[in-house]
């Protein structure tokens, strides 16, 4: 892994930031506030799992000129300075008193005059990494500016990736690949699920991912119940369809696919399933290309596994990835964005086997300007077994 | 592991909603609005790592009397019903139209009559996940009911851990103890970090860890720069320190502690500071009993580490711990939280060399009605050396 080179040189993040400013010139908006760690991120590059802790926010200001303002906490001050930010502006938290809000302000309205829009994520899969109190504080601090929707302009950006995130997603996903192939190292009739999961996360690891942020998985006879549920200490037994499916990162980006494994021989309803997800996955990667809309990628995978087009639990067919396990947009009957040249996508039909239960198939690809690219090693028809 | 019992017997989760309701009704609030991770899974006991997806919104309504009603994607059902929970109402997420806003706002209108109070946390380490524009719809569609701060009502009740809470947060940080002891089995002078904080997250998982949702980590000649950067490639040499800091999680409750290694002798200034910062963890220890304050913990350890009384980067040092890596309240001077049998610390005194790097020491603790007692395994005044 030593070899590959982790961060991003400052033009990424340059780049990044005047396209920002170019959409927020169109939107009329005066500052984005950014609070949410892929945000923070993605026009900083500070990574640090210290996200983890909800003690303290973290905030960045982008003015309609010039480069981002690190609004954060004096914890993160050395780390940031690392970054091509310059302007870092810092309190310690947790203060109880004044929690950086002032401070914050104080940059809003120096960047912002009076009467302005404040651009915040406020659409769907966004979410305010704030006290509601400090936030509703903040919006009389700020008056007579306006804190607005942000008209989506970074969730807009990060549905296209450059090619030096290209190349960590397939590093991504090239760990999983080989950490699905070491399964039956780790699983066999009668290992505990939870042991499973355990050990497949040590795989992911020794195949080079810095760390395992989701793994999920389902078990069960001729299928499972569910595809979100933690491990329990259910042996492996005969006749059981094992899936696990991982998120696991290298520099920040994630890969976001799944393995099918059948225990002994598979059943001819869970055979015929398998074949039937993949059958619906290289439809949609078939269709993958600039013109086609994310509802073409839908209806090519349901008309496949759902032919009688009921709705489904999972509610999508795949969506968009990267620094996020999962991003916009879904494939889902009602996204009619149109696909073009970089948006990484997931490809998950799901399907419901005779008995009730379910089966779920992933895949990752990138839309190229030609035919696709699978990120993913995609899967031959036949389940695996172990 | 597979001895340990998972979960909680439903009395557990029916006891905390009864004195949420109690709070509740103190503070009139007609039901609470719930929609963080940590907050779902105190009442419900829903555990899944899906929340590493920012998709999806997941919401549980509280109401005065009665259970808790869970309004969530359907994605979600087959694991919600797994639970104490009876009552669950599902849409198919995402939902570009409405997603799941109108059933939210419908099963609070059932609960909170007309011109009451709906909670929803609001303070500090609390955030909003959910997006604004839709909190701003369902503001709008309940009045003329008013959503106010909850009056920290689940952060007051998660102050306090059960004995089932505490063995869980035992055994995690039984199982981060032996991981740590057997860190010279990965680290030497020559190992890229990177390598270290891979080979550390295998070694969790291979003492029983679930997951490791966090591990930080500092690597400098004499000290560190910070505690929060993500690894590097830049291989140990004599001379340096190694921190590793983790949050490892068994059934959903963290571990959160540290520790220091010299990579070959330390030199004296490294010797005096690690010296230093466990004279200061005793010395919050020896005070952590009913009756002292948090502001104590604050400065019986800021004397040992910190004479001249300046403020640190950390902000803190200390904090709660149980289903987050970092919970309420924090060890800081304005914090006068008295302590309490069953609450779960962090004692995580820093040091600044004369170098002007930094060190840090963490132990994980309980209060009870005698003397504390230690979770991790206090360590001696002598650094360790690989």
């Amino acid at each position: 892994m030593t070899s590959l080179v982790r961060g991003f040189p400052d033009a990424e993040f340059q780049t990044r930031t005047r396209r920002a400013q170019a959409l927020m010139a169109e939107n009329d908006l005066a500052a984005l506030l950014l609070t949410t760690e892929a945000e923070l991120r993605y026009y900083t590059g500070f990574l640090t799992r210290f996200w983890e802790s909800p003690t303290r926010p973290w905030f960045v200001v982008l003015p309609a000129v010039g480069d981002p303002i690190a609004v954060i906490p004096s914890i993160g001050a050395h780390l940031m300075r690392q970054t091509w930010i310059t302007d870092v502006r810092c309190w310690q938290a947790p203060d109880y008193t004044d929690d950086g809000i002032t401070l914050l302000a104080d940059t809003l309205m120096e960047v912002a005059p009076q009467g302005t829009r404040i651009g915040i994520a406020d659409q769907m899969e966004s979410s305010l990494r704030m006290p509601l109190a400090n936030f509703r504080q903040l919006e009389s601090m700020l008056a007579p500016r306006e804190i607005v929707g942000d008209c989506s302009v970074t969730r807009r950006l990060r549905l296209v990736k450059s090619d030096a995130e290209l190349t960590k997603i397939k590093t991504a996903t090239a760990i999983a690949d080989r950490a699905f192939d070491r399964v039956p190292e780790i699983a066999q009739a009668g290992t505990a699920l939870a042991q499973v999961f355990r050990d497949f996360q040590r795989l992911c690891l020794e195949e080079g991912a810095d760390y395992v942020p989701y793994l999920a998985g389902g078990l069960g006879q001729d299928g499972y119940g569910d595809v979100i549920s933690p491990a329990t200490d259910t042996p492996l037994a005969a006749g059981d369809v094992l899936m696990l499916d991982t998120g696991l990162v290298w520099d920040g980006y994630f890969c976001d696919f799944d393995r099918n494994f059948s225990v002994g021989p598979p059943s001819a309803e869970v055979s015929k399933a398998h074949q039937q997800l993949i059958t619906a996955t290289r439809a949609a990667f078939d269709l993958a290309r600039p013109g086609a809309l994310m509802s073409d990628l839908f209806h090519a995978m349901n008309a496949c596994v759902n032919p009688q087009a009921t709705g489904s639990d999972a509610g999508r067919l795949g969506h968009g990835l990267g620094m996020q396990l999962t991003e916009w947009p879904s494939i889902i009957a009602a996204d009619h964005t149109p696909l073009a040249a970089g948006m990484v996508l997931t490809l998950e039909p799901g399907i419901i086997l005779p008995n009730g239960r379910i089966m779920v198939h992933e895949e990752n690809i990138v839309v190229t300007d030609g035919t696709p690219v699978w990120l993913s090693t995609p899967q031959p028809a036949e389940i695996r077994v172990i």
